[in-house]
Formats: C-alpha cells, structure tokens, sequence
C-alpha cells in the first residue's frame, strides 16, 4: 500500500513539475504584437481541430464504453474511460503549452540559441511528463481503488480486464490522434509545400502561401498532440501486460502485490530522474544542441539505474523469488537490457537520420542526380535503418528471455518505456521549435533568428525519428509479452472451462506447423501494409484539396501574391479539419475490426465447434505475432527513412551540394515530401495500431467468456 | 516407371517446340542493315555480360560443388550441378532468342500490331516453354537415374538431399541472376534516363545516348535471363519439396512412388496444354493485346484442369488413398485452386498495374501536382496491391489444407507452377517488345512502329509484375510446404538420432510461445528488407556510374549531341558489366550465410548441448517462416508499385493530363524511375532469396547429421 501511495506521489510530482514549467513559459515575452497575431490563429486553429476530433472520438468512445459496459461490466468501461480520457488530456494540455510556447520560443531565439533551446525543450517536457505522469496516475489509481477500496484479488478477473480496457482506451485515442493528426499535419504540409515552394516560387512559411497558418496548426496536432497519445498508450498498455503477467506467474505467493506493483514503481522513480534529468539540458560551449538534449538523457539514464536498482531492492530484494527460480537481482539486470536497448536505439535512430552521417549524406548526394534517385536512396536507407534496430531487439529479447524468462522480457520493456518522460520531452521539444521558425518567418524576424530555430528543428528532426524507433522498438521487444498476456488469458479460460463454457474442449495450437498459425501471421502481417496504405493515401488526397484551395485563393485574389491582400488562413485549416477526422475513421477501425473477423472467418471456415475455436484462437493469436513482425518494419522503415529525407533536404540548405534553390535543392524536396506522410503519418500511427490489435483480442477473450 | 518415361516425352516435347519456334523466329525478316547493326551491338553486349556472370558464378558454384561433394556425397554435388546448369541454360537460350526476335519483331510491327505480337509472343514462349521444359527434365530424369538406375529407395536420404541440392543449384543461379541482371538494367535504365530525359532533353531510346544499348542489353540479361533462372529455380524447388512431402507422408505405402511422381506428371501435362495455349494467343478484331494474352492463357488453364484430372485418375484415381484420410479427388480439387489462385493472382496484378483501371490512374492524376505527391501515391498503390494477393494466398491454405492437409497445399502449389511455361511466355515477350522499340527509335523507323511496340510495351509491364507477383505468390501458399520439408527432416534426423548422433537429445519447439521462434521470426523478416536496401543502394550506384560516363562522352565528345561522333557504347556495357557483377555477390550471399549464421549464434547464446540445439534448429524454422512473411509483401509491394509507375507514366504520354512533356509527364518519370528498381532488381530477387534461405536450412540439417 505505501508503495502504491509512492508512486503516486512520483506521478503527482510531474504534475507539479509541468505546472511549474508552465507557468515559467508562460511568463516568458510573448514577442511583437504581430507574433502574437500569427501564434493566436495557430492557437484558435489547432484548438479548433482538437475539440472536433475529440468529439468524433467521443461519440465513438461513448458507444464503446456501453458496449463493454454491458458485456464486462461497469469496472471495465470505466477503466476504458480512464484511458480514453486522461490519454487525450495529455495530448490537449500538451498541445496548449505548445500552442503558447511557440512564439515564446521565437522571441527568446532572438537573443540566444540557448534561450530558444531553454524555452522549447522546457514546453517539450511538460508533454513529456504528463504522458508518463498521468499514464502512471491512472494505472496506479485505478488498480489501487480495485484492490484496495474494492477489495478485488490482484489477479481476479474484473481487475485484469479493467486494466486490459484502460490500455485500450488510451490506444484508441492514440490510433485516432495519430492518424487524424498525422493526416492533418502532413496534408497541410505537403500541399502548402507543393503549391508554396513548387508552385509559387515562395519560401517555407511565407506568410502569403493560405496553407501556412494551417501547417503550424499541423505541427501541435499531429507531432505534439497524436504523439502525446501515442506514447501514453505505449506506456500503458506495456505497464498493463507487465501487470497481466505478474498476476500469473506470481498467483498464489505472497509477492504477488509487489510484483504486480513492480512496473509501476520502475515508472515512479524513472518519472522523478526525468525530472532531474531536465535540468541537465543545458546548451555547452560547442553549441551542439543535440549534445545538451543528450545530457539530460544520460543523466535521467544513470540517475534511473540507480533508482531502479532501489525500487527491486525494496519491493523484492535481490535474492531468488518466490514461486519462480530467477532472482531480483536478475530482474534489475533485465531494466539494464532495457536502458541499453532504449540507448542503442535512440543512437541508431540519430545515426540514419542525423545530418552527420552517411545515410543522410547519401540522400543528399544522391539528389544531385535528380528527384529520382534520391527517392530511390530515401527508400534504400529507410529499409537499411531497420536492420540494426532489429538486430538490438533480437538481442535484448534474448538476454532477458535467458536472466528472467518471459517476465524478465516484461521488465525490460516497463523499464524501456519507463524513460518516456524524457524522451518525449526530447521529441516534444521540435513542434515547437518547428512553430517558432514558422511565425519568425510569417513575422518577418531577422534571419539569424530563423537559422536558430532552423538548428533546433534539424535536430528536431532526429528527436522524433527516435521517439518514433523507441515506441516500436518497445513493442518489439514486447511482442512476446503482449503475445503471452494473450495466451495466458485463453489458457487461464480453458483451464477453468467449467465457468467460462464457451472455451470447453478448446485446445489452441501455436506451432508454426498449424496452417492456421501461417495464415493468422500473413493475415497480420498484411495489416500494417493496409494500414500505410490507407494513411498515405489519405494524405495525398488531403494535400491534393490544399492545393486546390490555394490555387483557388491565389486566382480569386491576385493581391495575395503582392502582399496587398491576406489569404483566408481559417479556410485551409477548416478544409483539413473535415479532411483529416473523415480520413482518421476507416483506417483506425482496421486494428479494432481485424482481430473479430479473423475469429469469425476462420470459425466459420474450419468447421466450428471447439476444434473451430481452436483454429480460430490460433489463427488470432499469430495474427497479433504477425502484425509486429511486419509493423516493426514498415514502421521503422518509415520513421526513419522520413527523418533521413528531410534532414539531407536541410543538409543540402546548409550550403552542401549546391545549396538552396539548386537542383540538388529541388529533389531533396521531393524526398522531404515523399517522407512526410512516411514520417509522421503512416509510419507512427503502426505502433498503436499493434496495440490496439492485441488489445481487441484480449478483451475478445474476455467477451466470449460471459 | 512408364509415367516417367511419358513425363520426359512431355519435356522433350518443350525443347522440340522451343527449336521449332526458334527456327520460326529467326525464319523472320531481321530488317534493314541500320537495324540489324543496332541489334547486333545489343547482342553482343548482352553474350559479353552473360558470359562473364556465369564465369563469377561458375566459381562459386564450383567451391559449393565441392563442398556438397565432400559432406553429402557425389550424387548430392551432381544433382546441384543439374539444377544449376540447366537453370542457367534456360535463362542463356531465351536470352540468345530473345537477342535476335527484337529486331524482327521491330520489322514485323512495320506492317501490323498482330504481326509484332506474334513475333514477340513465340520468342517469349520460347523462354516459357524451356524453363518448365528443362526443370521438368532435370528433376525427372535425376529422380528416375537415382531411384531406377541406382535402385535407390525414393525415399532415402541421399534421393532426398539430391534433390534438394537441385533446388538449391537452381537458387543459387536464380539469385546471382536476377541480382546481377537486376542491377545491370536498372542501372543503365535509370542513369540513361537521368541524363538523357532528364539532363540532355533527348528521348528515350536516343541513339545519341551512350547507355542507351546498355539499356537495351539490360532488358535481356536481366527481364529475360534473370527472369527464366528466377521460375525455373521456383518451379523446381517446388516440385522438389512436394516430393520430398510425398516420400514422408506416403512413405511404406504402395503408392509411393505414384505419389512422388505426381507433382511431375502434373508438370508434364501443363507444358502440353501450355504448347497448345500459345496457338490460341492471336489478337482479335478488338485490337486488345492483353485480351490475347488472356485467350492463351484460359485455353491453358481449361485445359489443364482436364489434363490434370486425367493424370490423377491414370496416376492414383480419385477413391481414397493409402495412409491418409483423404481421396485422389481432393487432391484434384487442391489442383482447381492452384489455378484458381494463379487466375486471381494475375487478374488482381493486372487491376494494380494495368492502365485502364482506379490505381495506375491515381498515380497519373497525383503526377499533376508534382515529384512528391506521384511518389506517395505509388507508395500508397505499392503496399495497398499486397492485401488482395495475400488474402487469396491465406484462402488458398484453408481451403487446400481443409481439402488434403498439408499434401493438399503442396499439390496446389505443384499445379499454380505447372502453368510456369505459359505465365513465362506472358512475361519474356515483354524485354523482346522492349526491345523492339529501341531499336525502332534508334533506326528510325516511322512513328507508328514505335506506337506499335510501346502498346505491346505496356502490356509487358503488367506481365512482368504478373509473373514477379505468381512467382513470390507461390511461395506465400508454399510457405507451410517449405516449412513442413524442414520440419519433416529435423523430425527424420530426431528419430533416428542412432544413426545421426547430433541429433540426440534434440526437441525443437515451434510454437509462438518460445521466445526463439519470436526472434527467428523477427530475424528473418529482417532479411527482406535488407537484401532489398541493398539491392535499391547498388542500382543508385551503378545509376550514378552511368550518369557519370555519360556526361564524360557528352563532354569530352560534343560531335555526340550534334549526330556528327558517335558515342561509345561499349563503354557503359563495359562499366555495368563491372559493376553488376561486383554488386550482386553481397546480397545473394546474405541469404546462403543467414540461416548458418543463426543457428550457431543461436546455439551459442542459449548455452550449447542439446537444448542449445534445440533453440538454434527452433529459431532457424522460425527463420524461414519469417523471410516468407515480410518477403511475401515487400516483394509484391516492389513489383507491383513498380509495374503501376511505369503504367502511369505511359498513361500521361498517351495523352491524359497534359502528355509528355507536361509537368506531370516530368513527374511520372520520376516516378517510374523509382519503380525501376523497386520492380526489377530489389523486388523480384526477394523471391530466390527465400527460395535459398529455406533450401540452404535443409542442407544445414543434411550437413550437421553427417
């Protein structure tokens, strides 16, 4: 029970850190009245499409909240609703610093980089904890009012599916946000670009382009916001398996509490070393930026280390534990694995997308011979990037697998994603910086404020790509965890089939023999091809009403271009409003939907009865393997090969391979804009989509035992 | 016995056919001297490249000879020179026929499309008829000297692994091929284009290009005789693994024998009914080169289901069959839907590539609004064109497997390859067509021969992408067959560890719970997308060698763009020759040295002895599970997205959206020139790479029991 009361003492503090950072922002200069004109249509824009998003989602939460209300129980729902709620109150709150700190951060990037480092990055952090703060609150709280006010045992029913149905009401939200944001975002940005820079012949940001304003909006919708839901799903949901599992392989001794306890307090003290670690954020004489965001990292790292090693000694000391044949101290070793797993990859990520090495380099080369073969080295690389990353995951699975079996897997996933904090804030940090370039630019600022701002989104850049590698990274390495909260769910049913009935003679097989096993992973493997698929389209189909209306614009008032009349900035951002909540639906309904048909169809197809529902339970079950062994892909393919494109186009404006406006200048835009929706739609809204697959067959289980 | 001499006259019939048709072809009339010069030029450099990737690959093919000879015996080594010979002479004639139909079949399109057609289509039948013809040969004829004239048990290991050591002969060829062929046109394509469209101004095809008979080379080393090694390789590691399915599954049953010669009786008989089908092939009023198509390939696939339900009766009947619970009739009905799958795989390709329909048109439409949004949206077509081929793979398994279990799919998959020999002429027509246009713009002829040959062009386009997507398709729904052949021999080798002590002790175990299988899975989708970043790498620099030497000739030699000096062409043969070769022994090792390299990493991780073993041999299956579910749509995604760009493009130059040289002309290209590679090199490769993974894995466990 104290542990519990500490780690929501840990979640509470974020609190109190981000209301502090908050008001610190706040009361930093706001800049020109002109500035603050610009910041205030991004502001009205972006919280314009945040409440009508949230209201579709709404609508869509209701329905699912009865639905599991009448089939699981009031608990249930609300745990769903928790999830729902406080993963969106992230994304909002986080997005309203944002929205603010942007032209902050503009004004203070006139006096120092440093300044516009401090401001950004201490916005950044605000989203950061408050996604592991609030995500830890609501695990904790919830869990705590369960078993301690309600009395339910740990591992009983009501509470593993409440649990089950928090992550899916943060992953529901996550998947929405990410892709309607995603759509957003990307279809202001490719079709401002096109008709901006390609068109028109006007810069980036040019306050005459009509789509600008609804670029900046895009920024804090889709990378602030949808990234915001995205992680605090991923942090739930992987504290929800870790708890699953805990609830199993510790059932019926007496550390039962503290194991289930153990990923939460691993989340407790890594928010409270984030929050030390922030401080150490600080730009020194070499000026790199991406070498102060890295002090922080290795301080909250080492600082962790040390605050993990406590939290085990504490909860279950180092010596063997009951009930399994591994130690705590090989339990410490396995949040090692995943502090090394959650380093390589976030150096792996800067090594494809940094501006500093080769993969970006060859981008920018390449592009020197034309749109085509920089498209083609894009895609070279984005393929490339995969392989080490996989290579990480492999590793990390089987050294914890050998030290702790499958729970030690569990842990070091907790403890990968424990971090997140901090890594958010290091991402957070780059819509912001993205912004304050925008309205430095609409404001006509001098160009050394620009070439600031410009220096912190390159590593912008690179921050995202990372948290992007780690959210999937962490599912990876979770895969099997989230497999077997799966297994030992349907094993926990048929055992007690004289209750759960409908599992009776169910006797599923997960041998890669079984011809459903192969269909159930080409079936999830197709999944995130679908998924892509569908975002890319819909942003090309958003972009492509951008450039109309601008086109539109541009001919019906001809004093846009010289500066005598101003373009309609709300119309873009309404357009894309409509585009982006109508596109987000049908692709989020795939990962919802998939998991039921593929029971239903493959019931149907084998025969039915209890050898239907075993096929159909396999066929399921690989389906949730199959999904990440191609999402794992596509998703890092994406997300790092969109960061390579973009950072070799700003590369080649650094004055490399003829500079700005050269051809080389002209295909690097393409590749930009071939990464975008590769980026920052598509590729990051595959780790949610994993999520919630494995979540709908969770509570699929749970549904067809009442 | 009878059977088989009747299944060697089926395969002699292929190689008279073939002379007969190639007597026809060059019966032709080969045009005016200009042509013939062009021609000849295009011929020699192909026999000069040719000559020199079977020289690179004789060496390595003469240490694994070697090897094979001294850990598995001669017969062993003899049956991998087999595949590896034949398999190479398939792709060396085609080629060599291919080299001399272009230009006749410039000339003939002089007086109409049907006599172009003709031409063009014999010369592909050529190709079609000798790989199914010398695969069929080769396995039968190993098979009946071993087990007739050596009265070796057919189903005794040394049967067995020389079988296998076919396959693997076929593969290894196959993936130097397709890789160094791959590489060699792409190469040239795209850098050709780079500075000629793009740089110089000057069409297609411009005999003012340097590269341009290198391009022209390349469509037949690599399209032709990269293509032909490529089904061979898949026709025969077919057949070789449901024989090796038969001699477990009905092994100490009367049947034995007829069940092992089943999958070549049903080969037999479909290059009948595939010689008879190219009769059919005739362009009808309509004028619809692809209705023509089609009018050979139904008259093949009726009559084949008529043929393959005579070899089934003649061969085993349709009543029930020993030692399994299923009838010959079922088997029959496994044979139906191989066809039908092959019909839906071809008619699904032909929707996602073809002109006249929403995806290719979608890319043209987004080509109006630039590079950026082009590329996207044939990213979008490229990963949305996996979902229906997937979905036809997955109901071809339920439906095979609920028919005849696992037997059943292989029979599906023996019988959708039986048709390789008219799927092949679909596709090989295509390089000649190609071809023929070159030269007709380089001899220039009048306009409407070149309109003649690009029509035939287009279609090309879409049966290469067919071809590509029926040849990675068969190894989706031969998954579980390749799967089971490496099950199956780890089972034999387990059971009979007296014999094959390494084995002692050994239990692997193949269920998605073991933390082993996940990683095998994960490290085995790795391995698609790095081949394929690979791939994609050495095209860029091959490309960017060509737009180099390129640029050295219009420099050093302006008499070039004026038609005053001629370029020399030789050199950027010479140059992609150099370069191919180099490229492609990296990435086809990849697959050779993977499963090797996993399973002693594996066994060391997991601590050695025979639980080490156990986890190596578990995630080496995995493994091969793995590369088939990544590499299944990463390769149709390539292949298809490929043939769609390439449509799209002609689509805009038929006259939609502006024509050529409209902005969206220029954009198409650069979209086409991405999906070179993607479609030609990356793509198709993916294929043999599976192909060789899964045989190399078998020979590991033959290698390890000696």
């Amino acid at each position: 029970m104290t542990a519990l009361w500490l780690i929501v003492l840990c979640g509470v503090l974020s609190i109190v850190y981000a209301i502090w950072a908050t008001s610190s922002v706040l009361g930093a200069d706001a800049g020109s009245p002109r500035m603050q004109e610009i910041a205030g249509a991004v502001r009205e824009g972006a919280q314009a499409y945040l409440r009508r998003q949230y209201t579709t989602i709404g609508i869509v939460g209701i329905v699912i909240f009865l639905l599991l209300a009448y089939f699981l129980g009031i608990y249930v729902a609300v745990g769903f609703a928790i999830g729902a709620i406080l993963s969106g109150a992230a994304g909002f709150i986080g997005m309203n610093v944002s929205v603010r700190a942007n032209v902050r951060t503009a004004q203070a990037a006139t006096t120092s980089l440093a300044g516009g480092l401090e401001l950004a990055f201490k916005a950044g952090a605000i989203t950061g904890l408050l996604v592991a703060g609030l995500a830890l609150l609501g695990v904790t709280l919830y869990f705590g009012f369960l078993t301690y006010s309600l009395k339910l045992a740990p591992d009983s029913r009501t509470v593993v599916d409440a649990m089950v149905a928090l992550g899916f009401g943060a992953s529901l939200i996550s998947i929405f946000a990410r892709l309607g944001g995603g759509i957003f975002t990307k279809g202001a940005d490719v079709g401002g670009d096109l008709v901006g820079k390609v068109e028109a012949g006007i810069p980036e940001d040019d306050p005459r382009n009509p789509a600008t304003i609804a670029d900046n909006v895009g920024d804090n919708v889709g990378d602030c916001a949808g990234m915001a839901a995205d992680l605090f799903e991923t942090y739930a949901v992987t504290a929800v398996a870790t708890m699953v599992l805990a609830a199993i392989f510790f059932a019926k001794t007496p550390i039962l509490a503290s194991m289930m306890t153990l990923p939460l307090a691993i989340g407790g003290i890594c928010i409270i070393t984030s929050i030390i670690g922030t401080f150490f954020v600080k730009l020194g004489p070499s000026q790199s930026i991406m070498g102060a965001l890295y002090k922080g990292l290795i301080a909250t790292g080492v600082l962790s280390l040390i605050g993990i090693a406590g939290v085990i000694y504490y909860l279950i000391g180092f010596g063997k534990l009951d009930g399994v044949d591994y130690t705590g101290m090989a339990l410490f070793e396995c949040g090692v694995v995943g502090l090394i797993v959650t380093a390589l990859i976030i150096w792996i990520t800067e090594y494809y997308t940094g501006t500093d090495y080769r993969p970006v380099k060859s981008i920018a080369q390449a592009s020197v011979t034309g749109h085509g073969t920089n498209v083609i080295q894009g895609l070279a690389v984005s393929m490339e990037a995969t392989a080490l990353p996989a290579i990480v995951i492999i590793a990390g699975i089987l050294v914890t697998y050998s030290l702790a079996g499958l729970f030690g897997i569990a842990i070091a996933t907790a403890t990968m994603l424990a971090l997140a904090g901090m890594v958010v804030a290091l991402d957070a940090f780059g819509p912001v910086t993205d912004n304050a370039g925008g309205i430095a630019e609409m404001a006509g600022l001098p160009k050394e404020v620009r070439k600031s701002t410009d220096a912190l989104d390159a590593v912008g850049n690179t921050t995202k790509a990372v948290t992007k590698g780690y959210a999937i990274g962490s599912a990876g390495l979770g895969a099997l965890v989230l497999f077997a909260a799966y297994n030992q769910d349907l094993k926990f049913f048929v055992a007690d089939s004289a209750h759960h009935t409908y599992f009776a003679g169910v006797n599923p097989d997960f041998s890669l023999n079984n011809p459903y096993v192969v269909v159930g992973l080409l079936f999830g493997g197709l999944l995130p091809y679908l998924f892509g698929a569908m975002g890319m389209t819909a942003v090309g189909r958003a972009a492509g009403a951008i450039v109309e209306e601008v086109r539109r614009q541009f001919r019906e008032k001809p004093g846009i271009m010289q500066g005598t009349d101003k373009p309609d900035y709300g119309k873009a951002v309404d357009l894309l409003t409509k585009a982006a909540i109508k596109e987000m639906i049908i692709p989020s309904l795939l990962p919802v939907l998939s998991p039921i048909v593929v029971y239903f169809v493959i019931y149907a197809i084998s025969g039915g009865g209890a050898a239907g529902k075993s096929a159909a339970f396999s066929a399921v079950g690989a389906m949730l393997l199959g999904v990440i062994v191609t999402g794992l892909f596509v998703a890092i393919s994406m997300t790092s090969g969109g960061g390579a494109w973009d950072n070799a186009k700003k590369y080649i404006e650094d004055g490399h391979f003829g500079g700005k406006g050269s051809d080389a200048h002209k295909s690097a835009v393409t590749g930009d804009t071939v990464g975008d929706p590769y980026k920052d739609t598509a590729g990051p809204a595959v780790n949610p989509m994993i999520k919630i697959t494995n979540i709908v067959a969770l509570l699929l289980l749970a549904i067809l035992a009442h």
